[in-house]
């Protein structure tokens, strides 16, 4: 099983994925709002929400995007997608440096 | 903004959620599958998945459940939910409890 879990890493890793660079000051600007349950350092608040410091910027950056464009249904995800709802994809990557750089 | 923020985590810190604690010792015993793309220590191989080290565990529980049950559909949902299918509410419970732990 774990021979497949590499073999699979190994395809996904010659895959495309995003690796655009976001703007960690501008993300800044843009954080306050995720404080309330996020923390304004990125450890959460609370055991059920993630922290997001320290988190992979291109992990962030897919999560963030797949809550505002309602790919994910469970836990907190309508709370997210409603925070996410006015952001631009730049907005995302920029957020996403942000909490990445944390 | 950070008000209503603020306002929405004070309504989900009323909801309950689930805080069973896992098994560390037993979730490491099931983790090697997950080493292949989140690391032997939980620090992610590809900058597009999450580091799990350290994650709340509550979080890390309500995650995989998603995956499981075809909650989340975007990014490596797909082979997440293969990954996650053969796992009980136990074996979720403490492989978070594991990578929590990290």
């Amino acid at each position: 099983m774990k021979l497949k879990a590499l073999l699979i890493a190994g395809v996904i890793a010659a895959m495309p994925f995003s690796a655009q660079a976001g703007d960690a000051a501008a993300g800044k600007a843009k954080a306050a709002t995720c404080a309330g349950c996020h923390g304004a350092n990125g450890i959460a608040v609370m055991p059920n929400y993630p922290n997001l410091a320290g988190q992979n910027a291109a992990y962030l950056e897919s999560a963030l995007k797949a809550y505002r464009d309602g790919q994910r249904s469970a836990g907190q995800a309508a709370i997210m997608k409603g925070m996410a709802a006015p952001l631009s994809d730049e907005d995302i990557s920029n957020l996403a440096a942000y909490f990445s750089s944390l």
